[in-house]
C-alpha cells in the first residue's frame, strides 16, 4: 500500500489538555497529518475497538491511513490500514503472516541491526527512535540524534520515520538524515493548537 | 469442534503460591482438567505470545484444548483452539467472523438475555457467573447461585459452564443446574495441590 509518511501522528490520550482525542486528531488532520497511529495501552478491548471504529471513520474522511499500535486483533476488527509493532509486541513475521501482504506493517527500531531485521521480516516501514529525549514513552535507550538516524536509514532501503521528542525547535537538525517523515506524539497532541502545529511542522519538513 | 467442558481450568498468575504457571497447570492437567483458558491481563503481547506457545505445547501433550482469554490476536498467533470473550472484549460476532467457524468461541454471561445473545451470535459455549462470591475477578454482579444458573441453562441449548467461586465445598449444590461443566480458577490454582484438587473436583462432578 502506498503511504505518505511525511507527517505521522501517533496518539496518546494522556496529553490532550482537555480536548477529546477525536477532536485533537481531527484538528491535526486538518493541519496536514498524512498518517495516524492509534496507540492505547490501558483500555479494554471493547473500548479500543469502539475508538478504532470512530478513528477509522475520521481518518477515512481525510483520506489518511489508520494504523493500530500493537493490537493486531483490533486492527483486523476495525479493518484498519495496518499495524505498528514494537519490540515487546507479537513477532513481526507472525504479524505479517496473519495480516496478509496488503496491509501496512510498521516496526520500531533503535539501531541498524533491528532495522535490518525489520526489513527482512516484512516491515513496510521502520519507526526509528527515540530521536531526542521524550517524556511520552519511557525508554532506556540513548537518543539517536541525527547521526544515529543516519546509521539506520543507511542500513535499509524501506522508508524510515523518526520518532521521539521531535518538535518545531529541533526538526531542522534531522532533515538530512534520510527520513521519509517524522512521527510525532506530544509535539502535536500536547501543543496548544494541534492543527496549527501540524501545519507548521509540515511546512518546516517540506522546506528541505 | 468437540470439547469436554466438565473440568475447565482458567489461569491466574496471581494465586500460584510460588509455583510457576506452567507447573501448576501441568499438575492440574494430570489431575484431569479437560480444557484450559489462558487469561493474562498485565503482560506485553510478546510475553503473552511466548507463554501461549508454551501453554499450547503443554495442553497438546495432554490432548486438551487451549483457549485464550480476550486476545484474538494471541489466539491466532499461537494457533490456539479458540478464544473466550467477555462483555468488555471485542464483540462476539466480530470475533466469530475473524476466527472462522472451526475454532471454539466462548462467551461470558450473567443472565438469560446475555446467554441468548451469545447463542445467537456464534458462541460455542457460555461461561455463566459469578456462581458464588469470588476474589479472583472483581465484579459488581450478584452471584447467580444454583437458581440463577438454572435460568441461564434453560434459556439456551449450547453448553454452559459455571464460573466464579466454585470449589470442593460448594460444587454439589450446582450439580442439577444443567451445566456442561465447571470452570475453576483459584479453586484449583490457588490450592495447595492443584493435581489432587482437580482429581477430587472431577470425582465430585462425575458423581451426578
Amino acid at each position: 500500500m502506498k503511504c505518505d509518511y511525511s507527517l505521522y501522528l501517533v496518539t496518546d490520550r494522556g496529553i490532550l489538555k482537555g480536548r477529546s482525542l477525536l477532536q485533537a486528531v481531527e484538528e491535526a488532520l486538518a493541519g496536514g497529518v498524512t498518517l495516524v497511529q492509534l496507540r492505547e495501552k490501558d483500555i479494554c478491548s471493547r473500548d479500543f475497538y469502539q475508538l478504532g471504529l470512530a478513528m477509522k471513520e475520521l481518518t477515512a474522511r481525510f483520506g489518511v491511513p489508520l494504523l493500530i499500535n500493537d493490537r493486531l486483533d483490533i486492527a483486523l476488527a476495525v479493518d484498519a490500514d495496518g499495524v505498528h509493532i514494537g519490540q515487546e509486541d507479537l513477532p513481526l513475521a507472525v504479524v505479517r503472516r496473519l495480516i496478509g501482504p496488503d496491509k501496512i506493517v510498521g516496526y520500531s527500531v533503535s539501531n541498524p541491526t533491528e532495522a535490518r531485521y525489520g526489513e527482512k521480516n516484512g516491515a513496510d516501514y521502520l519507526g526509528a527512535g527515540p530521536v531526542y529525549v521524550t517524556s511520552t514513552k519511557k525508554v532506556d535507550i540513548e537518543p539517536l540524534g541525527p547521526a544515529g538516524l543516519r546509521q539506520i536509514t543507511a542500513a535499509v532501503s524501506i522508508p524510515v520515520v523518526g520518532i521521539g521528542g521531535i518538535n518545531l525547535n529541533n526538526i531542522q537538525k534531522i532533515k538530512n538524515s534520510g527520513l521519509a517523515g517524522v512521527s510525532i506524539v506530544s509535539g502535536i497532541l500536547g501543543s496548544d493548537d494541534p492543527g496549527r502545529t501540524a501545519r507548521l511542522i509540515r511546512q518546516q519538513w517540506g522546506n528541505v
